[in-house]
């Protein structure tokens, strides 16, 4: 039997969900009033008076989906992205279930970048791979700034004859920082190099507040080691309706369609309908999610702001995705954020669900009203003054 | 690189689905005119009015279906089933993979009975865990009458020190029979014997026309190696919506839903809605299905009983399920199977996919529309009258 261990932030996730009071933090979707956009779910009620949702449809994806999202990519990114490239799936984890199953045998070992989303562990054991963790990105002081620094040697010094895939966000999750152009480059020459799979994960590729984001999507027709995940999860808001798609070269989706056939047989017709509408008008409907959470991102930035002043935590500006990612003074942040789960019935994500370097962090998604993480700044807020941690952050903190 | 292969079923399906004038008794679902019941889905655009179905939920399944079903299996089986025994998954073989995944290492054994249905290899497979078939059922004339006949004692002879699980249908995938209670007892007996789990799938449990069938549902609380998944795909025809379930010791669905949690995140949100509904009003719903099921499969075995009268094919009556099993004079039915497809454009599934032994044999689903299935009737007599396989079959059958 394979054993793997639940992250922690799932459990904490099960609390807030079966009790009352707490406010959630912890778990990576996006949350917003209402729920997700009215127009979706209308345009899924007319799909429901056919009977276009109710049988097994094709183990790749309907193809009104497929050929939306190749048309997109393709024009977004100037990129020979065609239909035969992309597979719809069961969420952002159903394609990297899908891939990990198919591409990689027992015992092959797979490089996870930490701080680490920890399903990527997950799905490594299951497939019956080696997970092996390379502390690629680290948190340093560069010209008086706080920067998340990814080092590409302890990656090649990582590489055996074994290794066959290297997964990563970008995005990243929890960092929230993304890839330079040269850092993409230098991973996908490292995959070519050493014959390995580059997986990038790019659910929040919708979410860029800052800078330049690279995606690996143009890297596909150019190369046979890039896949790259997207989801609807993200995106859309559209978590509990489990639609993703990977895009890869033919050869591989070929393949892992055979497998998504056999495991999922296919993913939920309904949501891949309810998808196809929210990408025709995603021009409409993201920038209204977007606005909301760049606005939560500002406001939970202004107060660990304050933190960092007080010396309480470090952390690095997010300029992209759901997630604040914060060094506290710990070794290890679990006691913190279960104290803090406790006493303030704020839920947030330990660092050790993100690697062993990750210990000393917490993941903080904002990805929720603006309202709402107002409440939840109050709440620490109050935590840390009754802690005592720093008296002068009430003060500080009135500037809010 | 795991190369599966995609059962034949699964490209005669979709030669169906892109072209037209086609009609299938090829894939497993249950299609009948309207789709699935107009009040499951009045119900599921309730459900799209409230934010219930947006986000994630618990990994297990949501609460409500949970208790549902365990509530329902208790009643039923006059056994403790409890809710803790009881896993949502997405559709049947969402539970097989998961359980499948989280049981087996890297060689271990799996036994799989032929004729077996065919994704039980691919599962085994990707789970790098090594499928050994057993010859058990085997079709014989008993008493002037054709029997699907299980040997047990085959399967006791194909187990190794390395041997962790043995996987069936039942009612069988393909055959369309049940195990008696004895047969039933014996493997559970087995599987006890050498430490093995023994998983039931019995996704058809809601078709059973003659006889009586024996649940492997009330041994789960009585043994620690029994595990049954179940489906709403067949029962309410919902295959489209992707929702079934896994009954299991406590101990073994706490491991799976924390496999589940990661590869799948949970299942489709607004699919357990609509499951939960379906099943609430199963007693509403399923006998018309049933009734047209039966009425379908009546109608297909006075057609197959001219074909087994003139020598054509053998064949067991199906007392349960969604299939009608036949062995034809081929020693290898592909080559008939693909003529079919093309010159009368009636898809089945060639026995090949169901393993070895099964090759001389052809699986027509008859969980269609009567008038569907008298329409198919018409062009595989035909077709047969055409080959001049026999002449006599028209006169025989206009008695139909």
């Amino acid at each position: 039997m394979i054993e793997l261990s639940m992250p922690e932030l799932k459990r904490i996730e099960s609390v807030v969900r079966n009790n009352e009071g707490y406010l959630s933090f912890a778990q990576g979707a996006l949350r917003l009033r209402g729920g997700i956009d009215a127009s979706i779910k209308e345009y899924a009620q007319q799909i429901l008076q056919t009977d276009k949702a109710d049988y097994y449809q094709d183990a790749l994806g309907i193809l009104p989906l497929r050929k939306k999202i190749a048309e997109m990519l393709a024009s977004e990114y100037q990129s020979p992205i065609g239909i035969d490239n992309v597979m719809i799936t069961h969420g952002g984890s159903g394609a990297l279930t899908c891939l990990a199953l198919t591409l990689l045998s027992a015992g092959d070992e797979v490089i996870l970048l930490e701080p680490s989303y920890p399903v990527y562990e997950s799905i490594v054991k299951f497939s019956k791979a080696v997970p092996v963790f390379v502390p690629a990105f680290e948190m340093k002081k560069i010209q008086g700034e706080q920067q998340w620094v990814l080092d590409v040697s302890v990656i090649e010094q990582a590489i055996t004859p074994h290794t066959k895939m290297l997964i990563l966000s970008n995005p990243s999750n929890p960092c929230g920082t993304v890839l330079s152009r040269e850092e993409l480059e230098q991973l996908r020459r490292i995959a070519e190099l050493h014959n390995i799979y580059l997986v990038v994960d790019e659910v929040y590729d919708d979410f860029i507040f800052e800078g330049q984001f690279y995606s690996s999507t143009p890297l596909i027709p150019q190369s046979d080691r890039v896949l790259r995940v997207g989801s609807f999860s993200k995106s859309l808001g559209m978590s509990g309706w489990r639609v993703g798609f990977l895009v890869a070269p033919f050869r591989l989706i070929k393949s892992i369609s055979v497998m998504q056939g056999c495991a999922f047989n296919c993913p939920s017709v309904i949501g891949q309908y309810a998808a196809l509408y929210g990408l025709e008008h995603k021009n409409d409907i993201i920038p209204r999610s977007f606005d909301q959470v760049k606005k939560s991102r500002d406001l939970a930035c202004a107060f660990f702001d304050l933190l960092q002043e007080q010396g309480i935590v470090s952390y690095v500006k997010p300029t992209a995705g759901f997630y604040l990612f914060f060094k506290t003074q710990q070794e290890d942040s679990f006691e913190l954020v279960m104290n803090i789960l406790q006493e303030a019935k704020i839920a947030m994500a330990p660092g050790c669900d993100f690697g062993q370097t990750a210990k000393p962090f917490v993941r903080f998604c904002y990805a929720r009203d603006p309202e709402v993480v107002v409440e939840g700044i109050k709440r620490l807020q109050d935590y840390f003054i009754r802690k005592n941690i720093s008296q002068s952050v009430q003060m500080m903190s009135n500037s809010l």
